[in-house]
């Protein structure tokens, strides 16, 4: 089909929904199709394709339908168009590592694995939440780095930098503690092939839960929440970071696919609580409702350790597929993204233009008020 | 827990959250809490509790980090309280029914079903998406009921509204196609235990996909979608309705938690192809990200339908486990509710409070349009 009708249906309603995400940022009211446009798309689809079968009135009444409700407010602003990413095809890999309390051999070992990843094909490589110290309070402001102070000061993201250009790869590079002024941060550095430091995403959603007797943790007592979302373009793609906790909001992963996310990598340590209940359940809704990729990517399992992680590290394509996942022991997750399924999955089901932009309206608010 | 701290801290949670929401609707701009504020907090909770420890200083930090980050903005209007159910415990049932082309054997064995659920103690009783019509495009306009034009007109809803008083129950009459007016719509009735008709709700998302060679269907050929969400105080507790594709569109769902719903119910005809990918993922998803329950009904699986339905009806819970489901032959799925679990999830996870809305804010436009 790709080439065929489904795809020819989707430029035209592009044609068709472009001007009037134009109106709307103008006026504030849109033109629907009118039943003359209406025959002359179908007359158009007729034409280009020498058949007139169900699938092309079908198409055509999509677009019609679509508009009058208008699903380009469902997103404020307007969802942007999907770029064309610099790559199609890639491969991933997901190193889900054990961590010690002993910083230099968790930095060696994360080189190590991150080596072996671009070894076996991957053009990306993500890092789990949390990869250069232990998981604890106690722990992040021993164990953080003033990342904005230079490569002297911050030895786990010097060394992300010097392997991702070594690699000519791109680092997701989980997150680390930072140190900032007098404040601490969950953060995550992403490094593109030539070394550099491409965006920094400090996590949104602090993790304070209360589970009484499975699991409570209050990150927030030694950490500050980040002040924006992160998206960055890569060499593989537009990505959308989030980390652990930040995957419970749907809304991030929402605004993440209107800016034109390709994917959006979530390093998590979710426990052994909320772990088996949440973790690939969270991933597949967030693909499937946005259609894109989703990538996770936790530490090993500790049993020992203060906080147990749950591990299984997995990537979920645009139709809420798991296309390659693991258990909890140390692993090295190498799968192939695709990103032309993404427009696939957007034909098959077109959610985009089916939203209800008369009923809902999902507000982003920076983007909106840097508009 | 209940009534312990947790409790104590989610009451004077909303004594700081109410008044910043009024604000926001007057002047919309928010006061946070200052540092005294934060100690006088936490010096009422020790002095309510007698006790200092952990649980409550986390409590007291939960509230301060929140409301910073405006959570009551997440949600336009702001999100309205969790009503008192007038029943907090109660047997569901969810009628997976046998649907076939004899449109009054249809509504016999609806009815036969209901009464077998009430035996069995259900308050409340789901029936499935299309229910007294086979489900295709030619059937809507042969099956459809006048439902407006009273009972002798809807012979299907006229039995749904006898059987709920006679059985003094609450029914989710899964849908039918109705006729008002030129147009025909897919369309869900909720009865009282007074068989009174509370509610209908259209179908807002019409059910048009396309995946070539699995499955094609486009409802938008013969069906109107409706205009508005559907949320209704039952006997039964707040009920945001849904119709199979709707449940796609996580907005609906957020929309109706944002309006207080207990319980969202989707009577869906999911199918071959999303069924085992979809069906059980989106149910789980809206449950667990919206902390409410679930429930969903789909007719049996009949192979030599021109539609085939998936089936597995599910009743999933607040923190998005499954709670009771069934294969795809007949079935009556009787569980139990507990609406107390939706309070004590939020209070292990306060999502509500966690939420960014100096970041994103979903707009209810209807309900933001009426005030």
């Amino acid at each position: 089909m790709r080439g065929g009708p489904a795809a020819l249906q989707s430029s035209v309603t592009r044609l068709i929904v472009r001007p009037a995400s134009l109106l709307h940022r103008r006026s504030n009211t849109i033109t629907t199709l009118t039943t003359i446009q209406s025959i002359i798309l179908h007359r158009v689809l007729q034409k280009s394709t020498g058949k007139s079968g169900t699938t092309l009135t079908a198409s055509a009444t999509f677009s019609t339908m679509a508009s009058s409700f208008h699903p380009e407010q469902a997103r404020v602003p307007p969802a942007v168009q999907l770029p064309v990413p610099p790559i199609t095809k890639f491969k991933i890999g997901l190193c889900q590592l054990k961590v010690t309390a002993d910083k230099e051999r968790n930095i060696l070992h994360a080189r190590t694995a991150i080596e072996e990843a671009a070894e076996k094909g991957a053009k990306l490589v993500v890092l789990p939440e949390i990869w250069n110290s232990p998981y604890s309070n106690d722990s992040f402001p021993v164990y953080a780095e003033e990342i904005d102070a230079g490569f002297d000061a911050s030895p786990s993201t010097a060394m992300l930098s010097e392997v991702a250009s070594l690699l000519s790869i791109t680092i997701v590079g989980g997150s680390i503690p930072e140190r900032s002024g007098d404040k601490l941060y969950n953060t995550c550095c992403v490094f593109g092939p030539d070394g550099k430091l491409k965006a920094k995403h400090r996590k949104i959603h602090l993790f304070d839960i209360d589970i009484p007797g499975k699991i409570t943790f209050v990150e927030s007592k030694t950490l500050t929440a980040g002040e924006t979302p992160t998206i960055v373009d890569t060499e593989v793609g537009r990505i959308g970071i989030g980390i652990c906790y930040d995957i419970r909001f749907q809304e991030l992963a929402m605004l993440y696919a209107a800016r034109g996310a390709h994917l959006l990598c979530y390093p998590g340590a979710f426990n052994m609580t909320t772990g088996p209940l949440h973790w690939e359940l969270l991933q597949r809704a967030r693909a499937v409702d946005n259609q894109l990729y989703v990538a996770t990517c936790s530490p090993a399992r500790d049993v020992g350790a203060g906080y147990v992680a749950w591990g299984h590290s997995t990537l979920v394509g645009p139709f809420g597929e798991v296309l390659a996942t693991t258990e909890h022991d140390e692993a090295i997750i190498i799968s192939d993204i695709d990103y032309s399924q993404i427009e696939l999955r957007r034909t098959n089901l077109p959610l985009e233009k089916q939203r209800r932009g008369d009923l809902y309206q999902l507000v982003d608010v920076q983007r909106s008020n840097s508009q």
